[in-house]
C-alpha cells in the first residue's frame, strides 16, 4: 500500500494551474474526509498515516470507506511521505483525492426549504472567507452556495477545508458570469438581495420566506456598481456599534440567520 | 529614525510569555494601525516601512500620528528590518507597539445600548475566532467583550489582527475564572444565554431587549457541563441543513444579530 501513492500528483494540487488540467482537489483533515465520504462522494484515493490509521479517529474513516460505494484506493504511508503532500502545517494524517465538481455516489444534496434560498459571492477572495459562506449555507440548509466571479477558487484544498466538510453537504456552483447569472435568477422569480454595508433595507425587513438569493460581495470593494444596479433590494446588516465592516462571512451568517428565523418561525410578521 | 528601533523586542512579541513579562503587544496592519489611532489608544511606538509611508494609506497614519495626543515614537525603516519583525507572510509595511490592557488617551469605547449586551467566550483556541468575536461585538455595539479560560491570548498579535482593529472599539475584558464571573454576572440580574450546539432555546425565543450575556464555548468541545449547569437558559442556533456544527464565531453572529434586531426593531413580539 506504500510505493505507489501519487503524492507528487497530490502536492501539486495546491496550484489552481494543476487543479484546472486535472480536474482533481484534495480534502484534508480527519472531518473534512469523514464528512465526504457520509455524503457519497465518489473519491480517487484516501491517504492516512500510519499512526492515524491505528487511532480512533482513522478506525471511524477506515470503517466508513469499507461501507463507501466508491472511496477509491486506500493508502496508509508513513508521516514523513504524508507531510511531503499535505498542504497544511500541523498535517492531521488523513486526506483524500477527489474529482471535481464533485460526483456523488448516491445523489446530490438536496434543498432543505420549500423555497429557495441561495447564497452568492462575488469575488470572495479569502479561501477562509469563501469555506466559511459554504460552512454557512450548509448549516441554514441554503439551496445552493454560488461562488461568482474573480475570487478563491471553491474547489481549492484550503476553502475545502475551511468548509469544515461542509462543501460536501450543499450544493456549490461555480459561474465566471455574475450579471448573467443574477439576471437569469431574476428573471426565474425569486428576490435578490444585495448585501451592502449601508443604506439598504434591514435584514428584518426583506421578505426571506419567498424563493431568495442573497449576494456578497468582495472583502475590500463590496459589490460593485454593476451589480447595484441591477434588480433587487439592497439589504444592509446594521452597525449599532459603528465599526467599519463586518467581515463578509459574518454579515453572510447574520443575514441567512434572519432568513431561517423568518422561515422557522412562520407566524411573525 | 532607523537605527533604534527596538526590533528584537518587537519580534519577540508573537511570544505569548514576552507578552506577559513585558506587558507589550503589537497591532500589524495599516487599517489595524489606523483604528488604534483613531480609538486614542496610547501607542509607545509607530512603525512604517519606507515604501508605506510615502504611500496614500502611509501618509493617512503619518496624519493621524501627528493628530494623536500620545502615539509614542515613529520609526520609518527598511523593508528588510521591517520583515524581520513582522508576524505576517505578507507584510503591509505598518505595525504599532503598544501596552495592555489598552490605555485609551481619550476615554474607553462606551457602551452603545441603554441595556448591556455583553459576549463571553469560553476556552475559544483560534486567534481568528477570539479576533472575529471581538469584530462582531464591536459591530453589534456589544458592552463588552469577555474572554475566558484557556484560550487564545486576546491581546496577542494574531487576535488584534483578526479582528481588524475592532478591538481597540469595544472593550475587552479578560477573566480567567469564567464559574465566578458568570455566577457575578447572573447576581446582577443580567440574563445569560449559553449556547449549545442542540436542545437550547431558538434564538428568537430569548428575551435579548433585557441586559444579557451570550456565553459561546470552545470550537470543538463547546461549554463544559460546569458552565451549562450554571443559572441562564440554553440557547441554540438552528442548523435545518443538518450539518454538524457551525463555527463559533457564526454562531456568535447569528445570537447577537437576533439581539440587535429585537433591540432596533422594539415593536415586535
Amino acid at each position: 500500500m506504500y510505493s505507489d501513492v501519487p503524492w507528487r500528483l497530490i502536492r501539486s494540487l495546491s496550484r489552481k494551474k494543476e487543479r484546472e488540467s486535472t480536474k482533481l482537489t484534495v480534502a484534508e483533515g480527519p472531518s473534512v474526509v469523514l464528512s465526504a465520504l457520509e455524503a457519497g462522494v465518489e473519491l480517487c484515493a484516501v491517504v492516512l498515516t500510519e499512526e492515524f490509521a491505528r487511532s480512533g479517529k482513522g478506525h471511524g474513516i477506515l470503517e466508513a470507506v469499507a461501507k463507501h460505494p466508491d472511496a477509491g484506493r486506500l493508502f496508509v504511508v508513513s508521516e514523513e511521505l504524508y507531510s511531503r503532500m499535505s498542504g497544511t502545517k500541523s498535517p492531521q494524517g488523513a486526506m483524500s483525492l477527489l474529482s471535481f465538481p464533485f460526483r456523488f455516489a448516491r445523489g446530490e444534496p438536496g434543498n432543505t426549504w420549500a423555497e429557495a434560498l441561495d447564497i452568492v459571492g462575488v469575488d470572495i477572495q479569502d479561501p477562509g472567507n469563501v469555506g466559511t459562506l459554504i460552512r454557512t449555507g450548509a448549516c441554514a440548509g441554503a439551496s445552493s452556495v454560488i461562488i461568482c466571479g474573480q475570487g478563491a477558487d471553491p474547489f481549492s484544498p484550503k476553502v475545502i477545508r475551511a468548509s469544515a466538510g461542509a462543501i460536501f453537504k450543499t450544493r456549490i456552483i461555480f459561474d465566471d458570469d455574475c450579471i448573467n447569472l443574477l439576471r437569469r435568477i431574476h428573471d426565474s422569480g425569486k428576490l435578490i438581495y444585495k448585501a451592502v454595508p449601508r443604506g439598504g433595507i434591514m435584514p428584518w425587513e426583506a421578505g426571506f420566506r419567498s424563493p431568495c438569493t442573497v449576494v456578497l460581495g468582495n472583502e475590500a470593494r463590496g459589490l460593485g456598481p454593476e451589480i447595484i444596479e441591477l434588480p433587487g433590494d439592497c439589504i444592509t446588516v446594521p452597525m449599532p456599534g459603528g465599526t467599519e465592516s463586518l467581515n463578509v462571512a459574518m454579515a453572510c451568517s447574520a443575514l441567512v440567520y434572519e432568513a431561517v428565523r423568518q422561515r422557522t418561525k412562520a407566524s411573525d410578521v
